[in-house]
């Protein structure tokens, strides 16, 4: 058994849990080195004590489950079956008893899919198998940070070409489709997320949608993208000027990137998450950007985008050694535009890493 | 009020349900037009059956839901905050009894928010809201039609190019990069998903990723892709051989067609849904490739690239005036490959028409 699913399966030990049933793709994809969209039909991994795990899926994955070097059992069903059923045949194979204590996924686990498992057993008791994923997930190992620094460098790479592309008439959209296009063409195996590239007032929204909008001078650009490898995410953001910058501009620009860098430099094994936030709010609220600080300094970072830890000021837990996560203080101004700077920050055992290298200081493009 | 919430409303009055929390960013935006991706954080719209319903989502998202088009209350909220304790007030503000019936999306609404609804009152029965939002959302009207019709049209465009880019030695990543970039510089807002291109043994996978395979004589080249408009996707699959074709080839290609055609011709109003896909699964049992259509003949389009209703043989549903769904029958055998055929069709009050009308008679790309 990996080692992954022994510390798992240890976790269940210590919580007295029968069985773990995970159905998030990424978990899945984390245990069984299987990535799998199964769109509304189940894909499920079951975990127990001592028991042999199974693998679920709809039966045209199968082939590519068992490509994968998941060394267990595959189960395939059709269409016309009911997979529940069948988890709980492969179950009750496993587990006799009928009061029984289960991991699920809380916070992605539908509501239907948790009644499912409830109406399978007499009593049953939930757990939130998050922590217990989590405390895993969190501490990337050298496989992942490799695959987490050649997205990193590929991000890098897409600022540059973006960078490059920069001229007045230009969209935003037209701009997202030469970025993809160079890095598809060498082969990167997909976007972190729908590639976000805002210009001029666009930028005041931190979560804008890039649009027909075209370049003018004086304008803010704003890049906003990762490139995933080998299922693993980066996450990088950089905002250029084009043509020439005011001096509101350039204030903004420059009070975001000593947030940025007082936060990255803060941000160590054993410091309390909130506290990294609370490193780049203060300075920029004491510049008076406060109330344009809309969001919290950033998110852990793995094979999700957006994973554990939540990098909130309200977030007590300590960072730990391992942790992979985006430093990404902002400000936003309705009417003028907004400065993000976003990189990603791994902690390792001799200090800290900054994983995307793009250069931060204040570009006008020419 | 707008008429879909009027209709809505109507629903939860009829199931005695005091009110619907809707968290599915596609059901948000059919009733509000605000289009949010808020990750893992909470977007809301609450409808009640005589009160102003509201709709809630993280403060850097609020500018961009006023210029929706909602005339309705919005409230936003900072990562510091608790947006359940808003929601629960607000909803206190509205409804005072303490015994209420509550609709949710049960297949979307995750374990741990529906656990924070059932904590918020003393007494809470939950209703699938589903039904009530997919009788309306099954319905397409003239302006949802336009948008898919927009979409199959660019899905058209993108087989078209892909066809054309077809050559020797080409990676399947490589067409995908190609096709991807002339419709993004045209302003395309979107990929329906993953932009799927298989070639050679590659096909056998129905739901393959695209790798560095390069085009062989003898293969089949699948396409399947679809384009946001919007919000609304398409769905096709084409598939060609690339310079010559074999027997066993060119059989299973004629079957997959005329499975299509069978599907196609027999999907009107008020036939049964598993009508639909057992008409293309006899064809193709009959030809003895029964054990190689592995999965169901098609599913609802719209807002989701798999929405209602799921086109399955043991669907008893029937279908109904203005549903819009794939036909997309497939055979897909290993290490030998596989073909699949799928268009999007809209079920109208004159008829059928097909959306995509990308041509499906077997071409061999020289």
């Amino acid at each position: 058994m990996s080692q992954r699913l022994n510390n798992f399966t240890n976790w269940l030990k210590q919580n007295d849990c029968s069985f773990a049933l995970l159905t998030e793709p990424k978990n899945v994809f984390y245990f069984t080195g299987f990535m799998c969209n199964p769109h509304e039909r189940l894909l499920g991994l079951a975990i127990f004590q001592d028991r042999e795990p199974f693998l679920i899926c709809p039966n045209m994955e199968v082939s590519q489950a068992q490509q994968s070097g998941w060394q267990h059992l595959i189960i395939g069903y059709n269409d016309q079956e009911d997979p529940w059923e069948i988890v709980h045949n492969r179950i009750k194979e496993r587990i006799t008893t009928s009061s029984l204590k289960i991991a699920i996924e809380m916070d992605t686990l539908s509501y239907t899919r948790a009644q499912k498992l409830q109406h399978m057993f007499q009593q049953i008791e939930f757990l939130a198998a998050e922590p217990g994923v989590n405390q895993l997930r969190n501490i990337k190992d050298e496989t992942e940070l490799n695959s987490l620094r050649e997205a990193a460098k590929l991000a890098d790479f897409a600022i540059d070409i973006g960078a490059g592309a920069i001229k007045k008439g230009k969209t935003e959209k037209a701009l997202v489709a030469e970025i993809e296009y160079e890095l598809k063409k060498r082969g990167c195996e997909g976007m972190s997320f729908a590639t976000t590239i805002l210009t001029g007032d666009n930028t005041a929204a931190p979560h804008g949608h890039p649009n027909d909008r075209q370049i003018h001078e004086g304008d803010f650009v704003l890049f906003d993208l990762g490139v995933i490898v080998d299922g693993y995410c980066s996450d990088i953001t950089r905002t250029f000027v084009y043509k020439h910058v005011s001096d509101e501009q350039q204030k903004i620009y420059e009070t975001v990137l000593k947030a940025e860098e007082a936060a990255i430099n803060i941000a160590k094994p054993g410091i309390e998450i909130g506290a990294v936030d609370r490193a780049a709010r203060t300075l920029i609220t004491d510049a008076g950007y406060g109330d344009f600080f809309t969001h919290r300094i950033g998110h852990g970072l793995g094979l999700g985008i957006h994973e554990a830890p939540s990098m909130s000021s309200n977030n007590t837990e300590n960072l730990q050694t391992g942790m992979v996560f985006t430093i990404e203080p902002g400000i936003y101004i309705p009417n003028i535009g907004g400065v993000r700077i976003e990189d990603d920050i791994y902690l390792g055992e001799n200090g800290s890493e900054t994983l995307t290298k793009y250069p931060k200081t204040l570009q006008i493009i020419d």
